[in-house]
């Protein structure tokens, strides 16, 4: 099963998932699935301006956890705001992958999904 | 009741929360109720250092979100390892409270004890 397979199921799987994308550190998507479903209801978020921006600060609290702290590396990242959830997950060193949620949405679900689904996205990221 | 008083009650009323604080952007905090039957465990994770971290991380955030996102106003960040978990919820434009637990902690339980207790804290901060 490819990425765009992977994160469709992902996607399907969390009530109120609007979208999944592995993404890099540098902030570009290798592959992202939108629920056709919620996206009249997130397109005027512009979610993927948002996940850069939130790509360059997990890229920072990588480094700060590997440099500063000793709390250990940084397995989860979420950003909620009223209008969206996101929660991030390493995948390895270079990706991560993000899920976007409405505020009624799953969260506990997604962040189980993620869990569950990094190890398979970082076998296809071979 | 003080800030003293409601984070030690926040602190309580969580199953593995380890400390709590009310912290300015400015990454000093305000006042912070560790408890005390976990301090053994996490004394070595230097956690008021990686909060000092967190801080600037959501000071940038903050901005990120009022000046080029469209996501709204950032209401909540978690940064989670494999040692310790970290929930932030916003209380005012200057203000958060931050709790941190053990990664077998009632998470769902400091993310609800936090949405609650911000409100409480802010009018405590006037």
């Amino acid at each position: 099963m490819g990425f765009s397979e992977q994160l469709k199921e992902m996607v399907a799987s969390v009530d109120g998932a609007v979208a999944c994308s592995v993404m890099g550190f540098d902030g570009i998507a290798v592959e992202t699935h939108n629920a056709e479903i919620a996206m009249a209801q997130t397109a005027d978020l512009e979610l993927s301006n948002a996940w850069v921006e939130y790509s360059n600060l997990l890229q920072q609290l990588k480094k700060a956890a590997a440099e500063n702290l000793k709390t250990g590396p940084i397995s989860e990242l979420s950003v909620n705001t009223e209008k969206v959830l996101t929660v991030m997950r390493m995948v390895n060193q270079d990706y991560f992958v993000v899920m976007g949620l409405l505020p009624t949405g799953n969260y506990g679900k997604a962040r189980y999904v993620l869990r569950l689904g990094a190890p398979k996205l970082a076998k296809e990221l071979v």
